[in-house]
């Protein structure tokens, strides 16, 4: 008998910086002349059937110009796309293309489109550098920090990822005015999500601001990116892999994620983290974390948003009480949640522990009473 | 505008151990009592429809002794099976069963089991722990250092997945004799690579105890798999990334690699990369790095393992020239090898720098000889 040890401890870098700001274009193609892709020169802009005239073709045509070889790589827009089988698409188009490891990837759009492209750029030729560039606020609010990359499966969301940090993130607030009424709900979900948990004063903005923010009005989108930003970062900074503190960003998506996968994705990711949110509301002023009136306005807010804090009628209850076992908190066959303490802060358990076991006969009434 | 600095620079452990010897069943399964997988009581045991029975049920069988949730997931014996399907496969039965992110693998098999088991490890709920236990030669020689995990597309071997670094590895030596004869050889082919790139002596100790290694006398077994594992090891411990030394280890995986994907996997791996070898060591002695006695060595101690060195007839040698350029080395449109100079070294053409491109002309002569 022998033994090998195999050392590989090492320092790791992986930051990356994060620009919020209008009509960032130009800056992404000098970013890439001096090199931020690490000098590739075949570059994949991936990319989905919405963003692709508004965003995707102007990229490509100025990095063309600017002498890169450029492909796109498109997919029909929306979250029933992100599977196995458009990552294994594009792969194919990708290797169809010559592309092999000294190439880079551009991520332009939403959540879905970050989330995917950061996936295939992570297992492409065992891993090839990647941007973000983000249009929706959605991915401003979630898929910009944090390095998480998945894919769905017909199971579950999400389960089938890597964590792989981009280059770089831009965040383009002029791209918010192109995104559907029901596209920018949907990112407020996420928005008030990260002052629910985090920051009480930005709650309070957008309970005061929320008209300028559904304008577009340029200072209300800066403060909800930047905030956005900071607060995620935090939490993401402090705990990358999500073993403890990270949990906190998960408030609301037990039952938001269930919705989202029982629904088969006809409610938008934020539409679902609605439903999600107020469950979590409802159920942290039950065990006493926050109270009654804090709930009203967390679920107040997400109404004035236009969005519906009740569960469809199409979706039968007890099917999503038995899809919450598919969350990836869930241990040793319980389920546990993040709760909200107050409005701005979120329960800490025991050091260090942020997801709390719940009965599933509490998690069932709530789910009946929404 | 304003600008976030993501700051993700740590210190990353993802040191392990190798454990070669006899029987190591027992082993694991202590390992894992004191918590090798990070304590998970819920264990997928990975491995093909040959090895399910030899090894993967004992495992099994042992660890549910042991008080471990444990079950099998099986997929059909043969590189065929190296494919995103596969891994859709096990993905889709693993979320069926209930696994979740608190679960372990146990890769129990050759290089195609280590490589998707990985690569599933690699991606499930964005990574749990792993343990390979190697119950080939060819895992002993190629796959057990490195972290390097995988899955072949219609258009190319091994171009994705993702650097992935197991929790430990077993080599376990006497579950060799329980191999067929063509794997075993197809092993000696990569042991003897290790040999050719980085070791005259080992070179020397295989063709003289050729008969006492296919008859796997302990001593033979042990001298083979503690000196793949050091070779291996050293390379990769340099270079973890393959930017540059690790490149070594493609020696012969320029036409090898080709020829295995032309074959439509008729080739095992180390078939293919017989023939391989024997190319580069053509082009190595046309090119001065060796000499035509050298290369004659190389190409003998093929011979004398049962491997053939010729490129098989029904192989349309245009289709492997072209197919050439599906090769990961290849820069800018050109095909680059790796060269042997002399017996136990590599030619380092500028600092940091062991891939040469090679016109597809001289390419196209050698193969047209072999």
């Amino acid at each position: 008998m022998s033994l090998f040890n195999v050392d590989l401890k090492r320092v790791v870098d992986d930051s990356y910086e994060i620009e919020i700001g209008y009509e960032l274009i130009n800056g992404l193609v000098d970013d890439l002349g001096t090199g931020l892709l690490g000098g590739a020169k075949k570059i994949a802009v991936i990319t989905d059937s919405n963003v692709l005239p508004l965003y995707a073709k102007p990229i490509a045509s100025k990095l063309a110009q600017a002498g890169f070889k450029v492909e796109m790589f498109v997919f029909p827009a929306g979250e029933k796309s992100k599977t196995r089988e458009t990552k294994a698409r594009i792969e194919d188009a990708m290797l169809e293309k010559g592309f092999r490891r000294d190439c880079g990837i551009i991520a332009v759009g939403g959540g879905v489109v970050t989330d995917l492209a950061g996936f295939v750029a992570g297992t492409y030729a065992r891993g090839v550098p990647f941007v973000n560039f983000a249009t929706t606020l959605l991915a401003a609010a979630d898929a910009s920090v944090g390095g998480k990359t998945a894919v769905d499966t017909p199971v579950a969301t999400n389960l089938i990822g890597m964590f792989n940090q981009p280059r770089k993130v831009y965040i383009d607030i002029a791209a918010w005015k192109t995104l559907p009424l029901r596209q920018v709900r949907s990112g407020m979900a996420e928005t008030v999500k990260h002052a629910c948990l985090a920051n009480a004063d930005m709650f309070s903005f957008i309970e005061e601001n929320l008209e300028d923010i559904l304008s577009f009005r340029r200072f209300a989108c800066e403060y909800i990116a930047e905030n956005n930003c900071r607060i995620k970062y935090q939490v993401v900074m402090k705990d990358e892999r999500e073993s403890g503190l990270r949990e906190i960003l998960n408030l609301g998506h037990t039952v938001g994620r269930a919705i989202e996968t029982v629904s088969d994705y006809r409610l938008l990711h934020g539409e679902a983290l609605a439903v999600g949110m107020a469950a979590q509301a409802l159920l942290s002023a039950r065990l006493g974390y926050m109270s009654e009136e804090e709930a009203e306005r967390v679920i107040s807010l997400y109404q004035r948003l236009g969005l519906s804090t009740n569960v469809p009628d199409y979706i039968d209850r007890e099917q999503l009480v038995r899809k919450l076992y598919t969350d990836k908190k869930v241990r040793e066959g319980r389920l546990r949640f993040v709760l909200q303490k107050g409005i701005g802060d979120v329960v800490e358990f025991a050091p260090g522990v942020y997801a709390k076991p719940v009965e599933e006969e509490l998690a069932r009434e709530i789910i009946m009473e929404l």
